[in-house]
């Protein structure tokens, strides 16, 4: 039997651990899952014979090493900035590791232990990032093959709700952490490059500087900047071209409006509320808008925004009950975006029988023998449903081949590694398209930046 | 002779330096000017038989220890997180000490050893923290003392060009640090109580939430929030008022005009943008606007800023040319802010025959007898010239009187403090008037808040 010790079971680890488990007999493979709760590591053993839930705080060195030494690969789902202690015991007792986080500064220093002890630490295996990465490098890849130089790069990733389930005006529920939906493009302007020219948008414009993207099948996307798309020319060998911009997917009109929140301030983490516990969601609006002795809160909100009468974005905010004297934040010291947080909970959780949706968008111009080319590709898939999402299937399949591949030392390269290499990508992309995570290219005219339509402002 | 040790010569110290050298005679005082220049340390001393000028780097510790012992009384105009080593000094070699800065966690800490040793540490004592703190406190003690309850304080400060010298569309040069104009209002929320409510007001709509002021034979003005007026309510003994809002005056327009700069994110300072020096201010611009193979910076501009044919705003714009595609930012690695700032002072440069103005505008609301009262207070001061400009005589006047009140033992309670006492405020106010320094008050109806003008948004 081969071990294998998953380190944090989270609502993304569904997925990961049935592949694992569907394959335990014909791979001879034993699955120990380590949480801070005992109780969830066993819940998600599903009491098959081969696999056993324990108690695992990472904080506990003696009990996480005897873990570690115990196994023969790791597979590190907690919080990013936990894995680095992981992935230190790793190095010491020589054993693979998969995470489908970022690569932090200090995992990339281990690489060269990484890679003397012929071990494979493989990062950003998941869905975003992760899918991203190996289907965006295997078209780039294939391009080069053909002598074609990239000129434009363009990609899109969203976590949303399924056109089966989207039943409210904002076409967004949470499916993934709600904290970082209410904080995201915070931090700093977003930075891209565009036909040769760098472009920066600071935060409170960002969610007014929309692209369009359509699906067949699934209608008409927008696109808001991610913050640093720059990074990526290293990573993926495009140090000249034109055009890198990263982006996160939403329906049409979401941006618009929740770029209502951000220009007042609601979504503001750096400080906190008096008194915010027995606020009622009323007041919180008031905070942020004008004092008067007599006007509504409803017509100063309408006046701050200029929100027109039979303007939808008015009705937006209706159906989050913003407005409500009654409901109260409930949260001690809570911070604006603590409290937004709290009142869009409310209406945007995910009911027991609703569906997850992630959808991935890649634009891919590039030059081949003087001709201009564009490819288009996505990627749409629908979660089962609230335990087998779309999320912890885009997120954990990857991962759990990746690490039977090391496993079976089908993937090999040691060192501190993101799958962006032929090596990986080519057998994990294959697989996945078993289970519904596949790309449908097509050819479309090369337009770089379409007068017509596109980022606007 | 009594020994002052100024600490630290700038374009603020020139009155303060006349004013003391002025009465070195009659006081017998010697005033000892140590720069980091020697030659910008015998300049100040104007060749005056009281007074020398030495180099003196405060990190070169042996100098500097020298030099404080050698005097009876130490004024330091250095960066305000430079204090801190002057303070411990003159804590060692018990001297008293005076700043125009605002009091630090760390100057704050010596507040017992300054006690037990019977030392003052007078800081805030410039104009904005200084004059604004001594003229509030004489008002709000005179309201008590008559048995009112002060309900509303707000207060407004703002160092602008001088009517004679204001010929640009924006009513603005810089008359002080251009950085720190720059700069104005980043870092979090500004937060303030209104009648009661606490009110947020995000960085990016802080200059569409103004207010106007009337002067009198000045015209109007319009305030912008600071961003804590809250903690002036512990430091003035406020603690249940209802309306505390601290800001910043300029001349009517100019925070709508500098909002463009703001909304397009070119205020910056956290990033570095990619080869600035040979940058034109009109690539520059374009950093922050969608990119267009065909439509000009101007157009894309207008559009992104909605800024209609006839708008003034559009000729403030072109009257800083920030639209030459010749002209070079010509700075390394600047942030956006840098460039900024750069562009400005090719405009709002003062020249030497202009003058500065400081403005100065209070409101106290008060209830007496169960009756509301309102006071309105203002204070105008016109520079003399590009040397004694309005700046330098408040910020400098208010600590040379204070300096020579402590030598004097007219102001004698030790400890590390702020002149909110009457022991302090009333001879120094007096004082200043000599100088042009005085406040005009006039009764007003109380308003609270006004809802035919005053905050919108």
């Amino acid at each position: 039997m081969r071990n294998i010790l998953i380190i944090g079971a989270g609502r993304s680890c569904t997925r990961l651990i049935k592949y694992l488990l569907d394959k335990s007999e014909e791979e001879n493979i034993f699955i120990t899952i380590g949480d801070i709760s005992e109780e969830t590591a066993k819940k998600y053993t599903q009491g098959h014979a081969n696999a056993k839930g324990m108690q695992l705080d990472i904080f506990e060195i003696d009990k996480r090493r005897a873990a570690i030494q115990a196994a023969d690969l790791i597979i590190s789902m907690l919080p990013a900035r936990f894995h680095i202690e992981v992935a230190k015991d790793c190095i010491n007792y020589n054993k693979n590791l998969v995470t489908a986080s970022y690569i932090s500064d200090e995992m990339q220093a281990l690489d060269e232990e990484a890679k003397a002890k012929g071990l494979v630490f493989m990062n950003e295996i998941g869905v975003d990032p992760g899918i991203d990465h190996m289907s965006a490098m295997q078209v780039i890849d294939r391009i080069r093959d053909q002598g074609g130089k990239m000129i434009m790069f363009e990609s899109f990733t969203g976590g949303l709700v399924a056109p089966e389930s989207d039943n409210n005006l904002w076409h967004y529920k949470f499916t993934w952490n709600p904290r970082n939906v209410v904080l995201a493009g915070q931090g700093g302007a977003a930075e891209f490059i565009q036909e040769g020219s760098y472009k920066y948008i600071p935060y409170h414009r960002l969610f007014r500087r929309t692209e369009f993207l359509d699906i067949d099948g699934y209608g008409r996307f927008e696109g808001y900047a991610n913050r640093n798309s720059l990074k990526y020319r290293k990573i993926y060998g495009l140090d000249d071209i034109g055009t890198l911009f990263r982006g996160t997917m939403r329906r049409v009109g979401f941006s618009k409006a929740w770029n209502m929140f951000v220009q007042l301030g609601m979504t503001d983490d750096s400080y906190v509320i008096p008194d915010s516990a027995k606020m009622s969601y009323r007041d919180f609006i008031n905070l942020f808008l004008a004092y008067s002795p007599t006007d509504s809160v409803e017509l100063k909100m309408r006046y701050a925004l200029k929100i027109e009468q039979d303007d939808l974005m008015w009705y937006k905010l209706l159906e989050l009950d913003i407005f409500n004297a009654e409901k109260k934040i409930g949260i001690e010291n809570a911070t604006p975006a603590q409290a937004l947080q709290k009142i869009l909970m409310d209406k945007w959780t995910l009911r027991q029988d609703e569906k997850d949706m992630i959808v991935m968008y890649h634009k891919f111009g590039y030059v081949l023998q003087d001709e201009k080319y564009q490819i288009d590709s996505n990627m749409v898939l629908i979660g089962e449903d609230q335990t087998y999402t779309a999320m912890a299937a885009t997120v954990g399949l990857p991962v759990a081949i990746a690490a039977l591949k090391i496993l079976n030392k089908e993937i090999t390269t040691p060192g501190v590694q993101l799958p962006i290499s032929k090596e990986v990508y080519e057998p994990i992309l294959n697989e996945l398209k078993g289970y519904g995570i596949h790309f449908k290219e097509k050819e479309v005219p090369y337009l770089g930046y379409n007068p017509n339509g596109g980022v606007i402002g």
